[in-house]
């Protein structure tokens, strides 16, 4: 029996040769824009996966929640950078972290540092979040003042090394095209060196730069001026990533196997086990209709191309309703499989919180 | 310490007496309407959360898979129907349950008859699964012939026990008013109804009725016609049921507690560790906007009212952008929690996968 006639219910099936050849393409762009490689985890979430990067020569790494840092340091990650806001309701948790292993917070008020500076018998690696466009948190790149301010109540404690300016183009995820995710991925240096020789001015010196998204570190070949990049989503890639051309289709490595349990030809909608709790409720858009995915039928023992016209147009808790258009339609029969290329990878993954390899190898994340 | 201050990261809160009351309304309501009431287990997901309902005198449940009718018969319950349309990958797990329990299953084609017309030693109870105008799963309920060609072929097969005619009245979410939803929701049992008085001319008799949503059973007080009603989110409503007028605020029993790590005041927005993958990026819409749950304040030692005029604009994977307009943004404090009544409880459940009580019990569910 091959491994897809075992499935019975949703799976997430993940091609380890694909995810080998997008670290490789990664980890190699970077040593040659001799940039420091530190990819974000929160994607795969997985132990085992984590230890295909060593291959790639990658140390570091990024994740996005104490939880996340924790189990990876169980794992023998020891150089381990927090994206996210530091959680000062954390901060027992974040010391005995910071006690462990080489550990990176990111901050972004007083509040914050003030709570930092609280800890005893270790040190802390602290970025400063800037916001260079996406609005989600950090300092405003112009804001020199508030920017200096902070960075020199971190100085002021012995033990906080304040390390640079990290920044999340998060806005190249809605560019329109190519050349945008460029400007902007481009931009977005360009504003965090503008700041760093605004800081020098107030005795603020060596700061390094972090960026890092997956659009524009796969799209932009030229890192110039970054020393750093933290992509996540670039292992899996997804149905987002393809339909905005920041992938190609076989560079996806992930899709989730979905039983077909009912056909409805006066509508065209195929109905699979596979709802919200197997996808998420990610979406995108495919002309004017939104797609919770990207719906592909079995070719030999693997996913096929994306069913032309096809798409996943509503998710209930369990449910999923695909419309396959005309003559695609009648290759669907009950009880088959069919694919869908997640519409946002790290969703997915989180929701399933398992998957499996083509040679049938169960690969647990840290919520399992 | 109090509950609260032990929270350090998202934490889904769920208050025992509220959803006590709401077992209690829906299970008089139940017995006054001389209606079995066959609970839908799949909001709270949990076998604790089960044990309350023996309380009020439930015996049998519905499930929406056949892994949580698993696990809830390892945890005692042996009357449980899987209200989703019949997996014929899952065949053998399915064989396995109806050797042990009282399994309903539901079918709406040829395949899935067929396929269950293979087991041994066991009895089914079969549902037909009828589309009464929602549009998702089910053969239509005009379909007088297609419906009676499908139970024919079920009572040919001795150990199929034809139940009879069951609906998910699903467009009641999305009515506009509380008439509408009794509308629709008498409407299901009258094409139930009308159609098993057409399929006695076919010799197809002492069929049950089986209904159930949220929003019609809470609306609806007169349930007359149907044999058997299987609510589920009730337990815990949430803010779409609220903003929708189906629940009170005070019947909502279940909001996330997400710490407060950063503040925009030139945005008059909070930033929250509180993200989709502790919320779902399931939404509602006030006035114009989407929002991914109700923010609200803490009071004393629980949630407060709604902010008013507060969304959830956006969600990332770890991160919340709340709005808090106005004279309300004060008032919120970095370290601080906000509490989010979910979107859609169900799948908020399904994403944190565990929640506490208000006496600091912890309640696991089928996925921990």
């Amino acid at each position: 029996m091959n491994l897809l006639d075992t499935i019975d219910q949703p799976t997430l099936l993940v091609d380890e040769s694909i995810v080998r050849q997008n670290i490789s393409r990664m980890a190699n762009r970077a040593q040659q824009n001799n940039v420091a490689f530190r990819p974000h985890f929160k994607t795969h979430q997985s132990a085992v996966v984590g230890e295909w990067f060593r291959d790639y020569g990658v140390t570091k790494i990024t994740v996005s929640s104490v939880e996340m840092a924790e189990y990876y340091a169980q794992h023998g990650w020891d150089d381990i950078t927090i994206a996210f806001s530091l959680n000062i309701r954390q901060l027992p948790r974040i010391h005995a972290l910071a006690q462990r292993i080489k550990l990176g917070a990111l901050v972004e008020n007083v509040e914050e540092v003030q709570s930092l500076s609280t800890l005893k018998n270790c040190t802390v690696d602290v970025w400063v979040k800037i916001d260079v466009g996406n609005h989600r948190t950090g300092l405003d790149w112009a804001d020199t003042k508030a920017v200096a301010a902070l960075c020199s109540q971190i100085q002021k404690i012995p033990f906080l090394r304040l390390k640079g300016l990290l920044t999340h183009s998060g806005h190249t995820y809605k560019a329109q095209s190519h050349s945008e995710v460029c400007v902007l991925f481009r931009e977005g240096i360009d504003r965090l060196t503008w700041l760093r020789g605004e800081l020098e001015k107030f005795g603020i010196i060596v700061l390094k730069i972090s960026v890092g998204d997956t659009p524009g570190c796969t799209l932009c070949e030229d890192w110039f001026g970054a020393d750093e990049v933290r992509p996540g989503n670039f292992i899996f890639y997804d149905a987002q990533q393809y339909g905005a051309g920041v992938c190609r289709f076989e560079d996806i490595a992930a899709a989730v196997a979905c039983p077909v349990v009912a056909k409805h030809p006066e509508r065209s909608e195929v109905i699979l086990y596979g709802g919200a709790i197997h996808l998420s409720k990610d979406y995108q858009m495919m002309g004017e209709e939104k797609s919770y995915g990207l719906p592909c039928l079995q070719e030999g023992e693997r996913w096929g191309k994306p069913i032309p016209g096809a798409l996943v147009k509503t998710l209930s808790q369990e449910h999923g309703v695909v419309m396959v258009p005309g003559g695609e339609f009648e290759k669907v029969k009950v009880g088959d499989l069919l694919f869908i290329i997640p519409a946002h990878s790290c969703l997915t993954v989180q929701v399933l919180r398992k998957y499996i390899t083509w040679d049938g190898q169960k690969i647990s994340t840290l919520n399992v």
